[in-house]
Order: C-alpha cells, then structure tokens, then sequence
C-alpha cells in the first residue's frame, strides 16, 4: 500500500496528493497525519491537490474528516491548488466543503495560515548599505 | 503520462517525489522545472524523495541533471528525505552524485538554501508585552 508522505514546514504540516487514492490509503492519510500533528505539535495543515483532477464523494469527505479532526487538535486545515473541474465537481456531488478553508495555492494557504517564509537571497541584507 | 507538481514556497521550488518514475515523466519533470524556473525567477529547488524506496541509474542521474540544469539558472538544488536503503543502492550503482547538495529533511533543505519560515503564531507579537 502507498502511503502518502507528510512534509514539515515550520509548524506547518504539508501533504501533496498525487497518487490516485484508495480507501486504505486515505484512512493510513488520516492515521498518519493525527500522529504526526500531536509528534510535531503543528499548528496549521496544508493539503495541496494540484495534482488531482478527479474527485468523488469519499475523497471530498476525506478533506472534511482531515479538517475536524486537525481541528480537534487545535491545527487548522487549508486545501490548496484545486482545479476549477474539480471545484464543479465537488458542487455538483453536493459538497461544499462547509469547515474547510481553501486557498489558491501553497503560497496564499501559508499566508493564510500566518506563516511567513523569508526569501533565500535578501537583496539588502542587515547591516549593509 | 503522469506529471509531477511543482510547488512554490517563497522563491523556493518544491517537488515532491511520490510515483514510480517513468522516463517520459522524469523527462516532462525537468521541462516543466526549468519553466517554472524561468517563470517564478525561483533560487532554489528542493526535491523531496521521502516516498522513493527504490532507485535505479535513471533516477540517480535524473537528480545530477536536474541540479546542473537548475545552476546553470541561478539556483540550487538539494534532494532530501533520502531513505538509507535509496543512499545504499546509489552508492552500489556507483552514483554520488556530486555536486547535488542533499538534506535530512525539507525544513534543513530549506534552511541550506538559506530560507526562513516563521512560526504561524508567534507567542510574542511584536508591539505586546
């Protein structure tokens, strides 16, 4: 079974989704990411769905679940990077992913997380002229 | 064919390594980084390969390539989350690769790279006592 590996981004945790996902796989997800949160003490997760272009029900309920449970462990759930055929998909199987914030992408779901990355080459750095 | 998502975290490119890797898809991967690259004016590229249990020459030299690929644009490239086994058969393969940087994990990748995230919450914002 593929699991799908969990990244760490300050205190955010980071999970991109690319394989196509099997019930197994979801659940090990789910498991994975609960031990994770409270190993890490992470405060924010990402899920980024770049990759996907289909969804079904069990997959839209999928990000639900991730969110309430996150929650329960005081950690904030974002969705980014979703297709526009799968945002019409996900309205016309009648979920609205009511608890789950979205954004663009990686960048906009960081900021909306407050987490701020600082640029590799600072042009001016302190104490420069 | 199976693309890969390239992701952005500041001007940091992310790819995260999760399908068994064909060669028409490692081949697409270093057109579409070189790209974004180019589009982004990225400096650095973090390939995170914590889901590869099994590598073979191909993918060896796919980092070396990518990497001088990367340079020759003005950024760096660090593989990370490299397993034991996957260090083992490089090394049997005779492939070590030099001239790629490699980290333990994404955050001490990012951190080669000299970019800094900051905490979503600060316990102290500034401007509170």
């Amino acid at each position: 079974m593929e699991r799908v590996p969990i990244l760490k981004i300050g205190d955010v945790l980071l999970v991109s989704i690319q394989v196509d996902l099997q019930d197994q796989t979801v659940l090990a997800l789910q498991e994975d990411l609960a031990a994770r949160i409270v190993a890490t003490g992470a405060h924010g997760v990402i899920i980024d769905i770049t990759a996907v272009d289909i969804v079904d029900s069990f997959i839209g309920r999928m990000f639900a679940t991730i969110a309430s449970m996150s929650r329960l462990m005081d950690a904030e759930t974002v969705v980014v990077g979703m297709r526009p055929a799968v945002a019409i998909t996900l309205v016309e199987l009648g979920l609205s992913l009511g608890g789950v914030r979205t954004a663009l992408d990686l960048e906009e779901g960081m900021r909306l997380l407050g987490t701020r990355v600082a640029a590799a080459r600072p042009t001016h750095p302190a104490g420069t002229p």
